[in-house]
């Protein structure tokens, strides 16, 4: 198989925790056991045409396998997880189902929690933020319940860890430590079981050794929540 | 194969514009020509124990093919396009960008949309809904106008009509005929151009014969944006 190649950055928008798309990515490779290498990008980089070509909205992660560059990370992830054994269980109906989980992490619980990170954080020094946010976090909390009554007592959202937990984990992981999730035990297990993969830490290790870039100032000016704080 | 049994309210949120998720399923699966059956849900039972075993979030669409039962319209819409061809290319590589595109449209696009369809509807009636209404529209002009150059003069995101297109075409639904996407002739061009495909009309003719229920006042006193007004 052809080695990899994943576009990040050399910084970090978050101090440290590691929640740029690139980091399910990384993480879906360490599980899967493939190899890569990383081409990393300074601020401002992801906006030049160079990136463009590889990812039409400005952002990372992209994937280049040869002459297949692909963009998005749920692609991406999927990609991998049809590369390899280790994300996708073998019988079909497993399989719709771990897709499933990967697209509801996507479209049905992502949107939530980022419209969290985006009124506390984005749009955080806005005249309407305050009076705004308890409507943003009772629909997150909506969704969340939802979420804990299906996942219930499992390790895991449908059988073994599969391509829809990783993604899920990775979704839910802005949220972890904060009020948001506290609420639910079972959600606040169910991610630290994740990011206690060996998988995950090895991603992890790597992420963090290629933050050699500088923070730009606009992001030390509204970091994303600290763990621990109310996200 | 096994005739799925997709599920769908019999009411209409929207004014008769066919926008709920459902539509995404039907127009999947009149692509590649299978027939399906539909389970018909009235307000409120989507929130009913029998349907969240189908779909935890109580929302539609859910669809069952003999034992397998899956949520997610990016899921389902998935599963359709492989079980028969008309929505992936044949090669492995055109494959895995139309399923880039799939993830693009529900991850990097759809949320975009819906913050818009948030502030305009959903918080429409609240204090900060005006002042905050600038900020949301600059976020999505600024993801159509990357989606604008990157589909250029091309009829479709990459090379025949895929799954990928199905989803951006749908996700692009709900500012069909407003002032966010006029800026975008191609875009506008681009969504004329998916729902005139004679499979999209046959899904939206079933689904349009399928309203027979009331709509729920809450919805007739939120209704979304009709087009040709800015959404």
């Amino acid at each position: 198989m052809t080695m990899p190649v994943i576009t990040a950055y050399n910084w970090s928008p978050d101090r440290g925790r590691g929640l740029v798309r690139d980091m399910r990515v990384r993480w879906a490779l360490e599980e899967v056991g493939r190899a890569y290498d990383v081409r990393y990008l300074s601020w401002g980089q992801q906006k030049e045409p160079a990136h463009r070509a590889r990812n039409p909205f400005g952002q990372v992660p992209a994937y280049e396998e040869g002459d297949l560059v692909l963009f998005e990370s749920g692609a991406i992830v999927f990609h991998v997880a049809e590369s390899a054994p280790g994300l996708f269980p073998e019988d079909p109906a497993g399989r719709s189902r771990a897709i499933e989980w990967m697209f509801a992490a996507l479209n049905s619980v992502e949107p939530v929690v980022w419209d969290l990170i985006i009124a506390k954080i984005i749009e955080g020094d806005r005249d309407w933020a305050a009076a705004r946010l308890p409507v943003v976090e009772a629909r997150l909390a909506s969704r969340l319940e939802e979420l804990s009554a299906r996942l219930g007592d499992s390790d895991w959202l449908d059988g073994g860890f599969s391509a829809g937990d990783l993604l899920m984990v990775s979704v839910l992981r802005p949220i972890e430590g904060s009020d948001a999730i506290a609420k639910y035990p079972n959600l606040e297990a169910y991610v630290a079981r994740g990011i206690a993969r060996p998988a995950f830490k090895r991603a992890f290790e790597k992420w963090t050794a290629g933050q050699t870039g500088e923070t730009p100032a606009a992001f030390a000016q509204h970091p994303p929540q600290p763990k621990g704080e109310a996200a």
